[in-house]
């Protein structure tokens, strides 16, 4: 195996690898396991590589994220994707600013790349699904409901009387809003998709810190 | 109460608030309340404000951070304070590269303006405590044994037997570790200050992505 780029630049300038050492590795898609570097200057790393080992289980959770502003998008795709989620909807939604569909971060190299990273943090191989869906209204009610089914559906809303629960069993489909929240409209429609809607606390988070909270207290 | 710099800026192009709009307001260390918007210009945003509700409570949750690298210390530091952290102990230990204490985001202006920045995003107006210990095993043994009284103190450790516990009752105290982890010498002494090792799973997480998950398993 070879590496260039950002990958070399990764293992010479962080892990400071000389030849000999041994790194871990993962085959996108495919196994982890360990590599012998055999080779390295500042064109290139060649390793001799053992995969022996599966990439731990994703967390059954699909998460419906109203798109987040571009600054927040990397973020939250690589932590989400650290953290083992299995599948992400970005849904569009009345307080997301149309601009943000445009972001040259929405262009699919960097949506891959930032779900990489995430991989590449956590030890894992396997990307999760990540699908965009620009209208909420036909998405919410003709493909919604064949996605959740089978699955406890939340939606976060303050002042719910239903608290977030805990450490569900079984798969769960989790709707984050925009940073202003759902509008009432919205809710109707995820109600009427079947989502509970539960209250996260008085604290507004950002929607990395959200989504991490949220993995960290529903998995 | 009037507003200039950072804050007006966010309430000009975030809020885009007009005179006689609304806005949330705290003060810090007070109450929490609401403002309306008598005047509003390029220089200046002047409210009349009305203070009458408590800040969210804090979580009894003392983190004990090995220092992060500068970028992450932002991040990690605005985000446990958005989510209810009530101290916080910047430790040393062994993988923390030692030019991480002289960055210039280890300026007190610069590690109250993150707490202040998580402080706004969550609603609340009690800043976190923020301690800085630079040496690991004086602190360790002769003051965190007083920090921990009455709490339950956990260290997240790979492959311990024990998983991490979830919605504990009580103080905790969470010690977190550097990117590369504790070395064994330091797992050793915060056993020995009463920590008890658990596993977090399979996942390596970045610090503030781990910080929420745990926050979020724990509260």
């Amino acid at each position: 195996m070879r590496l260039t780029g950002r990958r070399l630049a990764h293992v010479r300038e962080v892990h400071r690898a000389a030849v000999g050492d041994r790194l871990s590795v993962g085959l996108l898609g495919g196994l982890l396991g360990s590599g012998r570097v055999t080779q390295l200057d500042s064109e290139c790393l060649a390793m001799d590589i053992t995969l022996d080992q599966s990439p731990p289980s994703k967390l059954p959770l699909t998460l419906m994220l109203a798109l987040p502003r571009p600054k927040v998008l990397n973020r939250v795709l690589a932590s989400a994707t650290s953290l083992g989620v299995a599948r992400i909807y970005l849904v569009n939604a009345w307080k997301v600013e149309k601009s943000y569909w445009k972001s040259p971060r929405m262009e699919g190299s960097n949506l891959l790349e930032q779900r990489i990273l995430g991989l590449e943090q956590a030890k894992d191989t396997v990307l999760p699904e990540l699908h965009l869906r620009r209208l909420f209204r036909p998405f919410v009610e003709e493909e919604l409901p064949g996605i959740t089914e089978g699955s406890l559906a939340l939606v976060g809303h303050p002042g719910a009387p239903m608290p977030c629960p805990r450490a569900v069993q079984g798969p769960v489909t989790l709707a984050v809003g925009p940073e202003g929240g759902w509008i009432d409209a919205e809710l109707l429609s995820l109600r009427g998709a079947g989502f509970q809607a539960v209250d996260l606390g008085p604290r507004i988070l950002r929607t990395e810190t959200a989504v991490a909270a949220l993995v960290g207290r529903l998995c």
